[in-house]
């Protein structure tokens, strides 16, 4: 059918044509159905919307997506013609249905991901059927696959490639900065992506950003760690797992998260790691609350790292508090900074990044490798090493902690009781921390004074609080209202929760 | 925030809200979570997209429903805020770790969908999630009933009310056509309702709005129905059930239909239905191809009637050919309304047709009912009944069969073999009617002059294709090339199928 285009200026973020509701009759396709778009020599493959009012019989509507692939100018004839749903549809209602899946058909689904081709129900059905009927370790390892496929990877040549994940969900957790100066101070390779925060007040790319540039491309980040051995940039701009990107946004809304394992192991296939460290925060406030669920998480991560060939531990860490002091995004970047430069730091911090270090070290090295990670700290190896990763991203190598702006709002929250900090929610403290203005305002976040086990006297400050704007901090001010972020006492209360009969709401934090 | 509204000239069909990237950050909501928009003394409740480079920071871009129902102007401030996600979305997610919902649990998801609080990804995962877990019947009189109660409804005062439907898919079954004006004569209230096809040539409203007006609101059905006793409408426009208008926008590309019942059944509880027959077409080429699945899922129609107060009874109808000859809105109103005056029929129509007559009014009368409702139609009562219902729904009671308009463009497929009709594809049939223009040109489809064990003579015309347009009698005579329509021969063919290695595409028909 030849119609006459409209264009519609305004963004869809994914190839959709609009079609007037007589026209779709006439061609007999539905909402969501697909058409080709054909223009001059080009052509595009698009969903269909269809209007009632605002696209006249004739006429097609485009959003910019599509005029720009196309090269479309309002009022030009393009010819359309209905296609039928991609095959990889029958695959995702095989899933539904309670089937298993083969390779090909992963790899058919996850190609019609990134290309646009399933619209959103069809993909929150694949993405409900995962989460349903559950995923063999041969899909798993199918999917991770196909998502690396469908993505950019580095390759690096022979050498060994290491790296290190956090499944998340401690504020605060700074561990990646040290760690990854530490291994490439080791003569070890690790190319190190990292996500920014979506529900967290900072993810490590938005941490790091405050010291050096992290948006480099696939082959800028190849540049760099063929030179200095090591990287930490952000894995958006790398492009390595275009496919995961269109899940999380299906996931995220649901709560739900059948694709992560997939996904993590997809960014570390693309990158071409042979070792790999999963790190586990475990506790109370943690996403995985006993050592037994770490250890069936960690056996998952490890049968899958198999079928992928990449060697893989995991540790499960200490994870009832938040890490060090400092959260947010400079907040932290200062923290882990001054750590580097002067080789101490907070306690549980150091502990982590170099036990961390160590295990990824001792994939090769023999002996004490935490140990060895340590001293690479104290003697400034890290530091240097840094420096150079720095200067390769494109940053300023002299970078000092205070040349890292933070908040020129601060509040202090002191306690209104003397005794012994008996715990700290780390929930609450993200909260409180975003609410501020982290990660977005890079220096809004929290100062943590006292953790787990101080002693507090009476009037003491427990945390600050760093904002940019008046209205966050207002806000966050809010928010410490709201129970207790920081409980300090003289003993322990009995009394753990109370069960009502109503239902509990989960809060969510995906990290991947 | 305060944001300045920028109109965006176009149809979201929901009310859908565009944040600037950075404003979305600031306010910390992602895409497809929801935002208050406030506008002087009226508000509502939008799912948010996000936009970088149409809408800048500092605006906030409204697509015409919001426009609409705020009465926005381009430039003027509005305040919005975030609000959380409903709660109806905990209860999606419960079902969707395989636990059964309570009656108010469901009550809050119908209620969040007719108000558009949920978005596309939601609404999915609802219905995947009840694919999946299956529905107790517990929650299946609970969906039914709070389908019923968010649409609106028909209030008959004391009397009985009648009601027929059928899970459809068979080609021309214009039964209801021929039993509603045959009920109504016998002095029984039936307010029927139907729908517009889907993937079929014809829905019972696509046909009889040949004959009248189908698009009358509740309060003229209630005029109509309380006058004659009888109606024909399309249930579209008395919107008993717009819940379910927006399921099936979800389950249709998913070819999954897990709220088929309830929607059905909440249609008739909304009509105030007390008694109600449902046609099961059973045969090789019907959805159910055993009398024994027919059996289960009367037993379930059944079992829910019970609670929602229903008399049911099953009936399973012969379902291995098109309905009488002919296929297609207008070409089928002709041959009803030919039917009705006459009083003379197609053999199955008019067997099929009083048999379900004679069942629905078995519930309260004695006798050989079928045999009453025959001599209704023999007798012209029906006749007489469907003139008043023409009439009340303001049509030409007096409307002739050769009133009704088909295609200028008819091409006769004749036979190239001797022999007796062994077999009629109801999906091939089906495809040539829609490729002709059938529903939406109401004068395309097909006429069948050759039925199953009819004697065929080389050279004998099997059909007729009517079409309005050349390019779709073009695309339905390619069909016609495709295999096997109707299938002469001397003796069956002892092989049903290969089974080959490679999987069958299913061919969907949803009807309720």
């Amino acid at each position: 059918m030849l119609l006459k285009a409209k264009v519609l200026e305004f963004e869809a973020k994914k190839p959709v044509a609009v079609l007037n509701k007589s026209d779709a009759e006439d061609m007999d396709v539905k909402p969501l159905e697909r058409l080709e778009i054909i223009c001059g020599k080009k052509s595009v493959v698009a969903i269909v919307n269809i209007a009632e009012r605002t696209i006249k019989q004739g006429q097609i509507g485009f959003f910019e997506e599509i005029v720009e692939e196309l090269g479309i100018k309002n009022g030009q004839n393009v010819n359309v013609y209905p296609v039928q749903q991609p095959n990889s549809m029958e695959f995702i209602r095989k899933k539904l249905s309670g089937e298993n899946l083969t390779g090909d058909e992963i790899e058919a689904i996850v190609m019609d991901t990134v290309n646009h081709r399933l619209s959103d129900i069809e993909l929150t059905s694949f993405v409900c059927s995962l989460h349903d009927h559950g995923i063999t370790f041969g899909e798993a390892a199918a999917l991770s696959n196909a998502m690396a496929k469908t993505g950019k990877s580095l390759n690096l040549g022979k050498r060994d490639v290491y790296d290190k994940h956090s499944i998340g969900g401690i504020p605060g957790d700074k561990t990646s900065v040290l760690l990854v100066p530490m291994i490439g101070a080791a003569g070890l390779t690790i190319p190190k992506t990292s996500s920014r925060a979506i529900t967290s007040p900072a993810g490590t790319a938005d941490r790091f950003e405050c010291i050096a540039p992290v948006e480099l491309d696939m082959k800028e980040v190849g540049r760099v760690v063929k030179k200095v051995g090591a990287c930490l940039v952000w894995g958006g701009a790398v492009d390595l797992s275009p496919a995961d990107d269109i899940f999380i946004q299906i996931e995220y809304p649901l709560s739900i998260d059948p694709l992560l394992l997939q996904s993590v192991m997809s960014k570390k296939k693309a990158v071409g790691a042979n070792y790999l460290v999963i790190d586990i925060p475990t506790g109370k406030g943690a996403k995985i609350k006993t050592v037994s669920e770490a250890e069936k998480l960690a056996g998952k991560f490890i049968e899958l790292g198999k079928r992928l060939k990449i060697d893989v531990i995991g540790i499960s860490t200490f994870g009832d508090q938040p890490l060090g002091h400092a959260i947010g995004p400079g907040l932290e970047a200062r923290e882990a900074l001054n750590t580097i430069i002067t080789g101490i730091g907070p306690n549980d911090l150091v502990d982590k990044a170099t036990q961390l270090a160590g295990t990824l070290m001792s994939f090769k090295k023999k002996g004490d490798t935490k140990a060895q990670a340590l001293n690479i700290l104290k003697t400034k190896k890290a530091y240097k090493k840094l420096k150079e990763i720095i200067e390769a991203q494109g940053g300023n190598p002299e970078i000092k902690p205070h040349d890292i702006p933070i908040g020129c709002k601060k509040v202090q929250i002191v306690s209104n009781v003397s005794g012994t900090v008996l715990s700290i929610s780390n929930s609450s403290i993200a909260r409180i921390a975003r609410a501020a203005g982290a990660p977005k305002d890079s220096g809004a976040g929290v100062y943590i004074h006292k953790k787990l086990r101080d002693c507090v006297k009476r009037g003491d400050v427990l945390f600050d609080i760093y904002a940019d704007k008046t209205y966050k901090m207002n806000a966050a001010l809010k928010l410490t209202k709201e129970g207790s972020i920081i409980t300090v006492g003289d003993k322990f209360n009995m009394l753990l929760k109370r069960i009502p009969s109503t239902q509990e709401k989960k809060y969510f934090i995906l990290e991947r």
